[in-house]
């Protein structure tokens, strides 16, 4: 095994920008009403101007702005009422000087008109006339075509998941289908000889299998599709088996090791043993997850995590999660939630520390206080809803500093 | 029509709390793999112990710890050394006093020892003969039975959703199938005569269906099924047969109104004119979205929300989430974003304000940035990640003043 630098958490990050720069770019074009959280393929414009008529905005009569010169209270000006417009109907008549059209709200604005008198400040004297009280400007009571959203106006851009308002802004246009990334395709294998299938009955030592389902479930929150699931025993050519099956279903592949001595070098050495397999990564400088592993073989990513759930499941957000946000062209629009610290944190220095916490609302702010526990327990993972970063030159964070909270 | 009072959100909340006190109670076991989302249907414990067994947490020699009384870097404690425990296997052998097992991280603690020493403190003299320069306590170098999770304890709690970590969580435990709420059902129906299909070629006058899909999305982040999807024309007889038809189909019927005048009455007169149909609120003291209106029909809730998108999604977050998450018997469990205001926010007194906004992120603090324009605006929609509640007794908000923006 070559001897790597134990690495920052940047500078792997860079090194997956730039080993992984072209890969997975798989499109497919799906209706709207199916993309919910789906990402955007490429950057999407108006195909037509919103509204696509000028429409009312009160209800009101359409009229011209100049007739309207000079009205008020005590000296209304008259206008000859010769038609009205039906809500969804085209307006067909035009409006010309002394006349108006009857506009309900949303109703379209008929030609010529270019003001909208709210009926506030009308007076029916008889079927055809009305006496006007107030002068509007042109465009009053309008929403002009193309107002609210212009042909061409940039929608969405490539890279953003899909919310409930996008397909909202999608249907006003009038867009039925959408090109969406096709879902990254992850495989995550479980290594370790304690290491048995979770469910039913295990033997004395056996350790019951949390990383399979917990990495793919993370997987899934990250927008991927697991393909594979596999557990496999500490032993070199099944652990080369697995990944070479994995390789043939899936972009990334997730390992973690058992926490047995050697297991990390079999990892390591398995990826190097297969045709064209490359590591780049073999060990990082961050307090949990040191015997970090990452890889390539035939284009496609193979993570080497570290054993302990809550390690693996930093590593993952940190590295995994960060790929398939790359693949997916998505900025970096995590949400931070801001929170007071409950108490001093100490961290090793020359290290990221990346630690776990509970948050807890107390009026109106957020508290956040650290798990701790041995990182191979489980009752920790149950309480982080979160971890908070101490960068390395930082001697820990002190109780009621205020901290950023990146969610799991 | 009858004359209703207009309600506060916390009033409305109440009546929804007491009205639909006891619908929708119905679950499904189903495996925890695919449970990622889905919400607990009741408080769910732990059937074992956890970690199943007393576990080694260092590589080193299970001892007693008396044996170890008076170990120091001058005057090492020789033990015998009668055998291994495997990662995986049990541990059949037992130690007595001046002997040793050897044990790697995980593995079982043979009977008998009471502590771990770590290799790094022992010498070893021959194939069955160590010197140990240290003195250990009793549990040293164990994670004991239970020491993590304890038989019985709450591992989750009803109408929580759950989440990667939660399945990492069971899956420790064994537990392959959970109990969750069958997923609310919820309709969706919009109407108005100037709305049509979204799709394709529409005609002058007319405007494209937006609620539907913008609501059928919102139902889906709320973790409902979509089951009907309808758009009818402002005309009582068909409303009241969409009603009909989705009361067949859903456990809530979201209604959205066209804005032509009368449109708001239909709804109420349609759910009235139903057997059993009653209406419980007539109108909210909310800005934007006062035209609302909440019913039952055979303790099916239906909604009539305000016509325009950006108002919709408000009083859709306001009550239909709010009775969706009541019950799944979820708690309040919103993460709130905090922000500094971008500018003075006006509001009207007497009426809760509930004001769209943006965030911008600036050195790690969050902008909150109000988005206005007509409500009837997609524009506006695309922009809003969430929006700040005003109190109705509050006269607006200050530039630079801190708020806490809920997430769309």
């Amino acid at each position: 095994m070559k001897l790597f630098n134990v690495k920052k958490v940047d500078e792997v990050r860079k090194i997956l920008d730039d080993v992984f720069s072209d890969a997975c770019s798989k499109y497919e074009l799906i209706p709207i009403e199916k993309s919910l959280g789906r990402v955007v393929y490429e950057d999407l414009y108006s195909p037509i101007d919103l509204p696509e008529f000028s429409r009312a905005v009160v209800d009101g009569y359409a009229v011209l702005s100049d007739d309207t010169h000079g009205a008020g209270e005590s000296m209304p000006v008259f206008l000859n009422v010769i038609g009205r417009v039906d809500m969804g109907k085209a307006a067909t008549e035009s409006v010309k000087s002394s006349t108006a059209i009857y506009v309900p709200t949303g109703a379209m604005i008929p030609p010529g008109a270019d003001a909208v008198v709210m009926i506030e400040y009308v007076e029916n004297l008889d079927e055809n006339t009305i006496a006007v009280y107030t002068p509007v400007a042109p465009g009053h009571g309008i929403i002009k075509k193309g107002d609210d959203i212009k042909k061409g106006h940039k929608l969405l851009s490539k890279g953003k998941r899909i919310r409930a308002r996008d397909i909202g802004v999608l249907s006003a246009l009038g867009i039925e289908f959408i090109k969406v990334y096709e879902k990254i395709k992850v495989s995550v294998i479980s290594t370790g000889d304690e290491i048995v299938y979770p469910f039913g009955e295990v033997s004395f030592g056996q350790i019951r299998d949390i990383n399979t389902n917990l990495l793919s479930a993370m997987a899934e929150e990250s927008g991927a599709d697991v393909s594979l699931k596999l557990l496999v025993k500490d032993d070199f050519d099944r652990l080369k088996e697995a990944i070479n099956k994995a390789l043939q279903v899936s972009d990334i592949i997730v390992l973690s090791g058992g926490s047995s001595v050697g297991a990390k070098d079999m990892t390591a050495k398995a990826i190097e043993s297969l045709e064209d397999g490359k590591i780049f990564v073999h060990g990082v400088a961050v307090k949990p997850g040191k015997p970090t592993i990452i890889g390539k073989v035939e284009n496609k990513a193979i993570f080497g995590l570290p054993g302990h759930p809550s390690s693996a499941m930093i590593i993952y957000k940190l590295f995994v999660d960060y790929l398939i946000r790359k693949y997916y062209s998505m900025n970096e629009d995590i949400i931070y939630v801001e929170a007071l610290c409950s108490e001093n944190i100490h961290s090793e220095p020359g290290k990221e520390t990346y630690q776990p916490v509970e948050l807890i609302e107390k009026d109106g702010t957020y508290e956040a206080v650290p798990i701790y526990g041995k990182s191979a327990a489980i009752s920790k993972i149950a309480k982080s809803i979160g971890y908070i970063k101490i960068a390395e030159n930082k001697e820990g964070i002190k109780k009621g500093e205020k901290v950023r909270v990146a969610l799991f």
